[in-house]
């Protein structure tokens, strides 16, 4: 047959089964990115190429689909990722918007390179940012719509998130005897540590020019295998540098905190030896693995890129993860519905998108209530009905019955909070209405939160959380219950 | 600033609000696709440059982004429409595909052209084609889905198709005294009436050769203007022609026959200078036009392109219609939802489809049972209910009493019928149950047609129909009530 009449090698023709599987997906990640509050964003298929070498340098437009019209001057190149469209378009506008943003998108983008199993020309990939704010928190927040979704597709309990910071490690890395030079390589020596024994890690090393027995040691602790713990790290860490090791400890820790605040502590390690191939990070990163160490997301923060793309020094932080690995993983656990239960699973999915605020949690007291986090993440998550849970293993995501409100279940709801600092009750109020809220959730105290149908304007009533146990899940369902139009 | 940190020239940054406009547009698209039996495709975003000369010669390459891998050998192209990925696609698998396949995608198209209004370089585009099995029925099912797309936006009475049938057509000039080899500069000639006055024509049709004293007649008769109908241009049809001119309103006749059939007969209006630009088209054929007459969508039969394509003879009728011409024409007429109203108006177009057949519609009796067709287009529209009703110009598509079944509405349905010709029943409540249907109903006549829940293998009871008033919308809210799930 003519190759005229063939897709190109690499791409996918999406037939109505295939268009349904990739349905299947899009929904998934855009579901749990409107639940926590992210907005969808998308930008052109192709930018100017000098886009891209801004961040990559002149060596990436080997690795583009790269073109010009004819008899035009400009060379563009189809997407290969999103951070520089998302870098452009948040510089082009960061003085009018609000801060911050929080993002997301889920089209598809080409690499110029020979197609393998899990890598092809043309993927779909669904990307999250928060820009313009930033801390720990922001950084759980974007791990803890990852994990959303996972958990939705019925893989949250297969992958974990593994966590590390970057600064903190650099200067770890350093204490330890590695030039400020080196630090990339030195990351390059600790990505590979999986892949590579003690004797192969050495070489490498050497030919890297890193000789330093202190990080040489730190090199071959025991590895991940179960335990990719932070304590083993600081334990292996050079006596010298002990006081750095503490320091990054304590770093890993302060992320613990923000992640479990996030209702995602569970599902997250703190992994030293992730830190993510691209120099652009700053600060947390992390990656999403299967069983066998494939990863199935990534990303951290990168507070320097937004200024690189000509706007203001602005924080972020996000992630990527694409279509092919993930239905390579939902596949192989059998977590893919087919037939029937493919167009019931999406019919469910896009109709549990509501693209109002459900519930707009706020503090009713001190400014960051600590009940604030938990309470709004187990809102997002949602509650699985009695009759699911009993059905334990043979239970699959897209069941009737997951989260049906007859047998105690709540479904997941797309809940958002303020960015502001004030306290003032009447403003943040104000605020929720703006966004279309139809409840807001007012934490007094463990014992209080206020339900307000902010439609009507009238007290609903007030229920008690318990943010430690989940012996709270009937007020949960309560306030699920209690919110007009479900 | 730098031109790098810019979007490239004809294409567009999707901000929040800008995305959910998109959306808005993209999901009424898919929603009324659904609704009418047509299922999700795609193919890749480029495909081989020589896909795209088959049809259009290497001319079109001009107009095309093309480009190479570094140091490949293959030329690729941007995907500048639909149609030829859509017949690669189906001449790959033809031999495997159930007859007809009824397809639509909603992907974007490129063109390396100057933008200007309405004129993107990327654009999102939608098409529905039914390919394998066709005449007027299928032709009609095509303006179906348009149209309803319409009046769900509201804009349905805004807008008018107008329908021919080219191979009519290029009989009837012929038998004009135009020679075969210049019936395309006639359709030209017929194509520019309503922009030229009868000089300017006069002059043009002279320029390609044509000066058959009958043809020149035909063209100066009375412009469209408010009446574009068949008999103004039967009557102007030289004597000689009588008998083709017979024969031309005979065809459209028919057209008219079944696109009543298919309950549109009311936003179609004949036009015999509708030929469309295309070559390829090879019978019906048809625009939509606003008021000022803007083309808002444009489609036709094109029986001989799956061949060209490497496939076998197949017949195949569709259309496309482009989001921004579309976006301009609801914006002008203040039916582009803003705010909060474009969320909920979002929410409720995607939760109002069903992935699988709410309804499946068949024949207790006769083969091709003339009820069939007008009590689907009935459901697949649903009723707007009283208060809706009520409420004349000042109601708008998206509000939320539109279908309110507690007020007598019945919301939009998806319906499909059988494509096969028996009449075992059995066969048929099969072929419903392997679609997934929810209910079937089926027409004994219209004093009787049975409602059947396939679910619990029930029936539901009987109702009437009466296709030629709207008396019997309430037995139709009768079937919607009575759908399980709803």
């Amino acid at each position: 047959m003519s190759k005229a009449f063939q897709n190109p090698k690499g791409t996918r023709d999406f037939y109505p089964e295939e268009m349904l599987r990739r349905r299947y997906i899009v929904e998934q990640w855009r579901a749990a990115s409107v639940r926590h509050g992210f907005e969808e964003i998308d930008g052109p298929t192709f930018e100017h190429a000098s886009l891209y070498t801004v961040k990559s340098g002149e060596g990436i437009l080997s690795e583009l689909f790269s073109f010009s019209r004819e008899g035009g001057d400009d060379l563009y190149a189809l997407r290969p990722e999103f951070t520089p469209t998302l870098a452009r378009m948040y510089a082009q506008k960061a003085a009018s918007l609000p801060k911050p943003v929080r993002w997301f998108c889920v089209p598809s983008f080409f690499r110029a390179e020979k197609p393998q199993r899990g890598r092809l020309r043309e993927f779909f990939q669904w990307n999250c940012d928060v820009i313009g704010e930033g801390g720990f928190g922001e950084d759980a927040e974007v791990v803890g719509v990852l994990v959303g979704a996972m958990d939705e597709m019925g893989v949250g309990g297969r992958v974990r998130a593994h966590i590390n910071n970057r600064a903190a490690m650099a200067s770890l890395v350093n204490a330890m005897g590695v030039g400020a030079d080196a630090v990339d390589s030195a990351f390059v020596l600790l990505d590979r540590r999986e892949k590579l024994d003690d004797e192969a890690l050495e070489a490498m090393a050497f030919e890297f020019g890193i000789n330093d027995f202190g990080f040489l040691q730190f090199l071959k602790r025991p590895r991940r295998g179960g335990n990719p713990s932070v304590e083993i790290a600081v334990e292996s860490t050079p006596e010298a540098a002990a006081s750095e090791a503490t320091a990054y400890a304590r770093t890993l820790d302060e992320v613990a905190g923000a992640l479990r605040n996030a209702g995602v502590g569970d599902r997250c390690v703190s992994d030293p030896d992730v830190v993510r191939g691209l120099a652009y990070y700053t600060g947390t990163v992390f990656e999403v693995l299967a069983e066998g160490e494939r990863a199935v997301a990534g990303g951290g923060r990168y507070d320097n890129l937004i200024e690189l793309f000509g706007g203001p020094p602005t924080p972020a932080c996000g992630f990527g993860m694409g279509d092919v690995v993930l239905g390579n993983l939902l596949e192989d656990h059998g977590l893919f519905p087919s037939g029937n239960d493919l167009r019931d699973a999406i019919d469910r999915v896009v109709k549990s998108v509501s693209l109002r605020p459900e519930v707009f949690v706020v503090s009713g007291g001190e400014e960051h209530d600590p009940l604030v986090g938990p309470l709004m993440a187990r809102l997002r998550r949602g509650v699985e009905s009695e009759s699911y849970r009993e059905r334990g293993a043979d239970a699959k995501p897209w069941d009737a019955d997951r989260y049906d409100t007859s047998a105690g279940g709540v479904p997941p709801m797309h809940v958002r909070t303020t960015s502001k600092t004030t306290r003032n009750l009447k403003k943040l109020l104000q605020e929720a209405e703006k966004l279309g809220a139809k409840t807001a959730a007012i934490v007094h105290g463990p014992d209080k939160v206020q339900l307000k149908d902010l439609g009507a304007r009238t007290d609903v009533g007030d229920f008690a959380i318990d943010s430690q146990t989940s012996n709270a899940l009937g007020d949960v369902a309560y306030v699920g219950g209690a919110i007009a139009g479900r």
